[in-house]
């Protein structure tokens, strides 16, 4: 159903950030720590209490995020923030719990050749790896979030059954996760598959919380996002301005952009607690780290009642 | 509602090309007729069959509109393609019928300062002037078709009330159109204007076609697409690549992208009728023509299950 934005009004909608981790990780330009503080500061000004602030993983595999414990040195004061990282074994859940993590993730591909591909064991070696790390979140009073890559299709094996993802969303649950990411990780996610994975998982996993995380690689991030509101998903992954993009094709979209993500909430009735204009300028101010345009629109075009004056436009028979 | 891909298996949507038109208008670089009529080709062979292909304007304002006696001469053979033009005035009327188009489409914005920066003209003298063209329609059997302009919002005024769309609306169902689009000219349409705007129009014009005609200039562009054809709609325009832009925002995105409008369409169990690989392939000459990125993604990522040899990626914890 389409939100009826009369009843919902000012629903609230959560969104977390991921342009730290999921975005920066795909940038070639290694960030100083400097410029991603200042840029989470941004975020943080904009109203973003929710973040995937980076991951405790080998710094030679990621040198992006060699430096995930300065980072959260710097907010991890911060009591209103639930700051997250992901954790790829033990080893990372004990600097991520040394950070200070509110929450570590732990991660898997929903198809076998994914995970193998991106974590160098199959499925059932990752899953099993949780265990452990499971023990370290409950010990240490950390929450424990699980994600499933290629959620929705892979690139290398194309479609994903719905049951693997239920397999291991059973899993997680049975470790005791508490909030489960859908990850399109290349942008394979339609309005039927968003249906049919999170209908399934209400009924496998009911006290599971859901999020989604698409990628706008094919164009229809934003559709996905809105068929989940419709569906009763109340929190979104997404990445500032878009930060991110896809591993094979270079010049595709990544991350769908939290901005546009926000606009389309907040002009639709739901309430972020985001700032869509501060937002609109951390967008900017990441664009300008990384060194290139980034695929969010809304940074460009401004909010919807932006107007100019007569003078301003080219013809425009629209 | 979220279509029901079961029941609704197979449904036809209609797409309208708009990209000849109003993509290419904005373009700088003039396209010799003959790369024109090589995208249009392409276009026909994907399966696509309306087009908007050109405008009869004064050359002198919009010079990439000079050959559009030459593009419809290449075309107007094809019986199985419906091909429109805009005609602002009775002249363009004249010439539109001249040239064999198979409907003519009168055009005005929905406020005032943006009709009269576009065509110089008040609503009410643009609205009277359509009285000569309808006429000429009817006593050459060429269809007539109405495009509303900042249908969902001005950028000179802001917010348009809906009751200016409907009062557009009636007259032009008064003086004979059978289709009406109404036009997202700066990406400021929402689900909440869109559902609004159509239910409004299914009571005052109950016999109308209804085509939908969105920008991605915020991101939400498919958004639209998709709220509108909850509603009922089934007809949209779209530009191959994205062809096109914002007059206020050079860098900001226009037209919503054909090829990935029908990827979401196909994939959602709706039929266009449209190859989309040969679609893309399309939107690539596009690009090569015009010289520059365009915006749309399915030409980039191509089709949801392409698949990737292991080697092939980046890392990517998606």
């Amino acid at each position: 159903m389409i939100p009826d934005t009369a009843q919902r009004h000012r629903q609230t909608v959560h969104v977390t950030e991921v342009g730290l981790r999921d975005g920066l990780q795909a940038e070639r330009r290694l960030l100083p720590a400097s410029e991603k503080i200042a840029l989470i500061g941004k975020l943080i000004d904009a109203g973003v209490k929710d973040f995937e602030l980076t991951s405790f993983v080998s710094s030679k595999a990621v040198p992006q995020m060699a430096d995930a414990a300065e980072i959260f040195s710097a907010f991890k004061e911060r009591g209103d923030l639930l700051l997250s990282a992901l954790v790829p074994n033990e080893h990372g859940a004990e600097r991520a719990v040394e950070a200070g993590a509110d929450a570590m993730v732990v991660f898997m591909s929903a198809s076998e050749s994914h995970n193998l591909k991106n974590v160098n064991r199959s499925r059932e070696v990752s899953l099993r790896s949780f265990e452990t790390v499971a023990e370290i979140a409950k010990v240490h009073g950390v929450a424990l979030h699980g994600a499933i890559s290629t959620a929705f299709g892979c690139p290398f094996e194309g479609e994903v059954p719905v049951a693997e993802v239920l397999k291991i969303a059973e899993t997680y649950a049975a470790i005791g996760v508490t909030r489960l990411s859908l990850g399109d990780t290349t942008g394979m996610a339609t309005p039927s598959l968003v249906i049919e994975r999170i209908r399934a998982l209400k009924t496998a996993v009911p006290d599971m919380e859901i999020a989604l995380h698409f990628h706008n690689t094919r164009g229809v991030g934003l559709v996905c996002a809105w068929t989940g509101l419709a569906e009763g998903i109340s929190r979104f992954e997404a990445s500032v301005g878009g930060l991110g993009g896809c591993p094979f094709v270079p010049e595709a979209s990544g991350n769908i952009a939290t901005e546009d993500l926000v606009y389309l909430l907040e002009e639709s009735g739901y309430d972020t607690g985001i700032d869509l204009c501060k937002l609109s300028d951390a967008a900017l101010l990441a664009e300008r780290f990384v060194g290139h345009t980034l695929p969010g629109q809304i940074m460009k075009a401004g909010p919807r009642l932006r107007t100019w004056p007569l003078e301003a436009a080219r013809t425009a028979n629209g």
